[in-house]
């Protein structure tokens, strides 16, 4: 499919609209793929009341049937899939498969919230009074504005937008400006669900385009009871004084620093495999990428060499190709920030393998690299940073607790892995004292969660929680309820208050 | 049983420490209770640290261990709730029977969490891959910082604590300044049960007693992943960005602004049990305080006499007294900021009926009030916002919807309730569009929950929960596992990565 | 459509197999609508065997993928709703409105299951031990013998079949013989699914339709670790020692004797909608149906003359008709003990309004009832018998107590409702001292239950329960894993064993 | 402490009653313990109706005091545990650190109840229909009928009992004639709490001590919804169908035929610990009793030999004597048991060692054995048969998954465990493919469970749940509510009814 028909087929046909003021460039070839227009202060502001009225219509709407829109969503996804995913790809420069994968993720969500909008349980909880009656129950919460980042341009979003869908909670979503596409085709297959289903108020999904203007509306307005963003560590730090000071919850998913333990006993065939795909796999842009090798200093020896010629072999090129592993970085600002790493970590002390760009002549305006290796003495600063491309640094340890301590001795907290057929080395690294991540697996790579956990880290990697598990409470108030249906007043803790007057 | 017997009895005999710099009057008659050393800044960062180490040994222990501590911790409390609760009224002035209830909640909590300890419960969840397991587990989180209030000297950081330690994390207390002795005999009456108990490190529990250098400290600290505060919304307000900034949790248990519905199916008995109760009680000093009497025009001119008339006759005094319904306000400040509310509540088109000091001679450095009752023509500014003392505004209503949009038309939403025999009329109380507060109740006033339930509410209440349901969870860390035990794999989403190269 | 092209359109255009020998008649008019051939004794056999290895495969397919089969086959039903619904009103006789709900409650819990395919949670537990690790695994029980009545004659299986296919377990599917051609149906319906979906083995469902012979051996077999059952007290009072005796599990959703409780703050336009169609709906044949209606003294008067008036309207006749409300009895027995009911209760001081046949003319080889309604004196015998056709029997009561009582003292505990605006009457009737049922309503007939809860009812009713909330676990085995990653073996509860030798 | 003084501590001193007619002997020695009456069947009819009266009383106490009463329990049980323990060594033989064991489990379960009676959660379920509330609550379900077995004369009996007094159920207790006297001596402090609880009937627990008769009134009375029986297989089978039959629910703990699977990386040290734990502890008599060790067969020259070492300096004797590992059998006929599975191993190609009796002696009326162990060839008859007895079946395998397959291919399904440090062993173990037990460990043996997790097996070991998890919800009524607070009423699953009349 030409990119044309591409834009057709997801209602992108008459794409620029009045005033278009931003350019998306492909990270493919640097080529401009559409003028998109960036939205106002104003309209921003007009979208959240918008929003808001539309909360006071949905929230009376069932659950189960706001699940129903949400399987007719579902459907619009899985017939577009390929062109979804291939939008993804042009846009983010993710591979086809990688682009795929992330719109099957927003159909795994939206099929998985369908059942959860019969359950949204909350709780009866004995009470200790007679003839009284408590319970726990859970009501939509507001609007919610979603802050999505480039490097997952829709799986992320749907996360939070499923889940606040059947919840109860119309969504403004603010979208990377270097993704606008993907989250403008998204909006339109929403339309055509939502076409669909008559109970559902128009302003369910509102799409606010912009800059940090337009951030600061949703950071500030009262009107947002929940505020679920994704992005850098240093982006956080901004965003959340600003909504912890209204009292405005908040969800945030920020950056990783993401290690792999590889020890004697691990199948080093699958290790290999999944450092692939964690550490190169969207050209090391995932907050999930693997950064951190953590060897056991017996196996350097063959297995960092065998790695080296993998690397070597790996296909870089157009993601549009079926045999293409690794894409470009999405723009110059990136490939810098990679170079000045690599600097860095060789200025402390590090052994860089690759990491040069590759392809300028037949992509001056993108960015292609070869994934970097670096072999380091100890776990220095570089180390500690996260840095948003395919660099994978190694460092070797000796006693498995020097491992597990190294692991956590970052200030990021969101993936991890070990490899290992050793049970107590995996279990202690999923135990208390293991592993202080938010995701931690057993001889799978610290990418590519399943919907059905809930999806964060703690630390810098900033604390929120999204996808499965009860994930979706968060987006519902909770309200514990005692009633009374006896013909006294018995007070909590055996309290007498004036009875004997 | 005299001061001095009490406070040996509660372990506090030679309390006098070093440098004492804080004195600790009573509310009853501003006598002086104790002089209490104050934490230095230096000192509070000590704490910090020795509560680290504590945690690197506790989050060891298995929980239904740390569990046996608890209910050595109840047994203690249980020996001592009439010293304990005579200690709360000297210093907090409330009437003996609260003083006792807030003690009897701590058991209660105590009690509960033994249970809780053989839980904390995760998921083991259906994996998308073959010979794959996925799970969620919780772990302990770290050492917690506990902000507590005056009001509720020693039952609200109980709530933090017992969960808190069964969840595997030592706790560092910073009690009220004007509440120091309570929290003392609390810390005291640990240690006994800690000293039964081999396994426990003895820096479980820090205490700070300070000001703003020390709450400083605790909120700066990157050692302490959740603070957990009570206090003033304003408090809240300074608070929540500094602890968002370094991306730590928060529990927030801020202001209240608690409204009543009293509908014409309403037994009225009962309501007017319920309103003396939580109008009155402590006097009026209760996060949970009934502030707002929402009241059905066809009632008001019979029953706000009736109430007026029991106002009058409730007995105002020394708290210790049994017949006692209400005792002092904490200082001169609650007192002046209570008599600026009454003014401008009479500015803004108020009548109010009593509100004036008494007991002036009897008590010179005490500050006793006739609890108010105010009639107020609309809910105006005044009257959505929380004064903290015995208040009550008045204010009728036609149509039910009315009285539900005036209801929730205050920033706060922490506590509130319905009297009412009409099904209806308390479903939609507690429906979806009902009471947008944490608690919303039919038939009971909103003040005195039982601990089984999450307690805390939204708006500028801050959004935190405590107590019982899943409120354990805010203190512990969330992993969520998948442990591939076959020999290949399999990527989420169905993503092919490289296999056919 | 006519019957041809629909049994066409739902894949029985070749219905009539090799030694068709059970004739299937419409309960419309005594049609002939199909031959079918009965499975014999040593085909249900084979069909177990069979059933048996496909669980050997279908248990290792991971749960959200088995979702996706439901998925599917929800797109199915979907697709031949108005069929299917249709094929269900020929050969069962209820209303089309009803033939198509129950289709819809296929599609609902198909949806449900969906979500639940990727949660089957089971918990991870505190353990009391160090460096130990307690979990609590669902996995899947085998495969499951379901027995489905005539009068539910699709949905009722696929609340078992929906859970049974996502928890792991095939299905054999023993229809009533009285409906086999929509089971029939339903079985093409679902293999056109499967044969979209490769990784299912042929065999997840069997359909075995028979007599005696046919369910003894599903109710003796031991590969059959779960039999549901659905039909009269009589049937479960044979069927529950068989499997019994050989440690199955079994779900028995037998007779219900539901009542309503009618008082006098009941919103009575709502009570006589709801007492219509859950009293005549389905010609009075649901296992939900309304048979008592206990209603306060003061409401006799005016409102049983208004329900007979009401009664007296009702349109009877072909239930393919939009216009028709009360379909044809099942068969010829159906309408003897009916009439012998009737005979029964009259002579027990009963008045009978109704009851009597009708449309014998036009259909002499259907049977056609008026419902009836008979006042009673008190709850004789005959009221606390289940009669499966449409008798309300109408008692009065005085005091709630008694009319709680009387509400209870039946043999059966299925469902039950009240009717009140009161608060007290409402909770009381729904709390530990109220309804024994499994199913207890305010303000909603008894019948025509949400997927979302469970469905059933204890004492004479069977005590199993299916549809939503936890009950997939009856199709699961639970495993209780305990893994020391320790190395050392301590024991639960402290035990000392043989360490000083 | 003598006999005498045991006796009186545990109020038992008067023990000998009118009639008494049944003797009870110790195991150790043979001698007269006491004198004990037999309760008729018609004082059995009479406890079932004191129960049905405590019910009434006991559903309406609210769960958390129900709670209360069982910490007084716990506390008496902590205060007697050593005289409590000593008398279960006394009348059961098993050595003082398990009749302690024991009592110590009372203690769990009692303490863990205390918090579980603050939950009982029930759930709020979304529903489909606007302005409707669908909940599911717990209720009291009746007198429960607890047949306790002479292995853990105490601790079985109470994971019931603890549940059914919070669930709001009194307990008729049926103890093993073998065993009665723990039983009353429990009974006792159960009364000391009671008399220290205003609130409670004195009721809630009827002791009936008997045969068959008094059995068979418990098993057929319509007032007992729930029996719970700790037996043998074939006890199992010939009550299942009698409560079956009039609808009564059923708790089963029958048979185990537990097996390790032990496994060349597996840690030998930990593993024989756990084998001379499970195998030989309790003299075989526990029904989680280790009673198969599937074997690696390259383990089978070393490890075998160690075994037997280890079985011959086992110190067998008087179980009150602090170095005691074994005690007697209960009695002569289990002895007798014992040889003939001796015998018939032996004539199925088994090398037996061991089994021979010991200090017949010194104690001609007790039987002491040297614990056996019997080298197999395969898995014969006898090996699929539980025989209860310190008997240890032997086989070998050379393939994983022979050793699965050999696991399973037994009748019963209680306990089982694998002892390795293969994580892939380890999880396919546990998994849905692996071990089909209802508890399955790693590194633990399958003896002592902690009372967190539910406790019970599946086949023929009767598929019950005892203890923690949700085992709760057997002993209480589910009830599923819906609540229409609207003024109209939809149907479920969207079905118009008479509408357009």
């Amino acid at each position: 499919m030409d990119k044309e028909s591409l834009l057709k087929v997801l209602g992108l046909g008459h794409l620029v609209g009045k005033n278009p003021s931003l350019d998306v460039h492909s990270p493919i070839d640097g080529a401009l793929l559409a003028k998109v227009t960036l939205t106002t202060s104003q309209e921003t502001q007009e979208a959240i009341h918008r929003a808001l009225e539309a909360f006071e219509i949905w929230r009376a709407v069932p659950a189960p049937k706001r699940g129903m829109l949400m399987r007719l969503f579902a459907d619009e996804l899985r017939h577009h899939k390929e062109a979804l995913g291939t939008l993804v790809t042009l846009e983010n420069g993710k591979i086809l498969q990688e682009g795929l994968g992330e719109v099957q993720e927003m159909i795994d969500i939206a099929d998985f919230v369908v059942g959860l909008s019969r359950q949204l349980y909350g709780l009866t909880i004995a009470s200790e009074r007679p003839a009284h009656k408590m319970l726990e129950t859970w009501h939509p919460l507001g609007p919610i504005g979603v802050i999505s980042p480039f490097n997952f341009p829709v799986a992320v979003w749907c996360w939070n937008f499923a889940l606040a869908i059947v919840c109860g909670d119309p969504v403004i979503w603010k979208p990377s400006e270097k993704t606008p596409l993907t989250a403008l085709a998204v909006v339109t297959l929403f339309k055509r669900a939502l076409s669909k289903f008559s109970e559902a108020p128009p302003s369910l999904l509102e799409i606010v385009i912009g800059g940090k203007d337009c951030t600061l509306k949703l950071l500030e307005s009262p009107h947002l009871p929940l505020i679920s963003a994704t992005g850098s560590t240093n982006m956080g730090r901004t965003i959340a004084p600003i909504v912890a000071q209204r009292f405005g919850r908040l969800i945030l998913e920020l950056g990783g620093n993401n290690g792999m333990i590889l020890t004697p006993s691990a199948d080093l065939s699958l290790a290999l495999k999944a450092i692939l795909f964690s550490a190169i796999g969207t050209a090391g842009q995932r907050c999930t990428s693997l950064r951190r090798l953590i060897i056991h200093e017996s196996l350097l020896d063959t297995f960092l060499p065998k790695l080296q010629k993998h690397y070597q072999s790996i296909k870089i090129g157009d993601p549009l190709k079926d045999t293409t592993l690794v894409g470009p970085l999405i723009d110059e600002h990136a490939f810098e920030k990679m170079q000045q790493a690599l600097q860095a970590a060789q200025q402390q002390g590090g052994t860089v393998f690759g990491g040069e760009r590759v392809l300028e002549e037949e992509y001056p305006r993108a960015y292609y690299v070869k994934p970097a290796i670096v072999r380091m003495p100890t776990q220095t600063d570089i180390v500690k940073t996260e840095t948003f491309a395919p660099i994978l640094y190694v460092i070797s340890y000796k006693n498995f607790a020097d491992a597990l301590e190294m692991h956590n001795d970052v200030p990021q907290g969101l993936s991890s892995c070990i490899f290992t057929n050793d049970l107590r080395e995996a279990e202690l690294f999923l135990s208390s004292q293991g592993s202080d991540c938010g995701i931690a697996n057993v001889n799978i790579g610290p990418s590519g969660a399943e919907i059905g956990g809930a999806f964060g880290g703690d630390k810098e990697s900033g604390g929120g929680r999204e996808a499965g598990s009860d994930c979706w409470k968060t987006y519902m108030r909770r309200a514990t309820n005692t009633i009374n249906f006896s013909s006294s007043l018995p007070l909590a803790q055996g309290i007498k208050f004036g009875e004997n007057n």
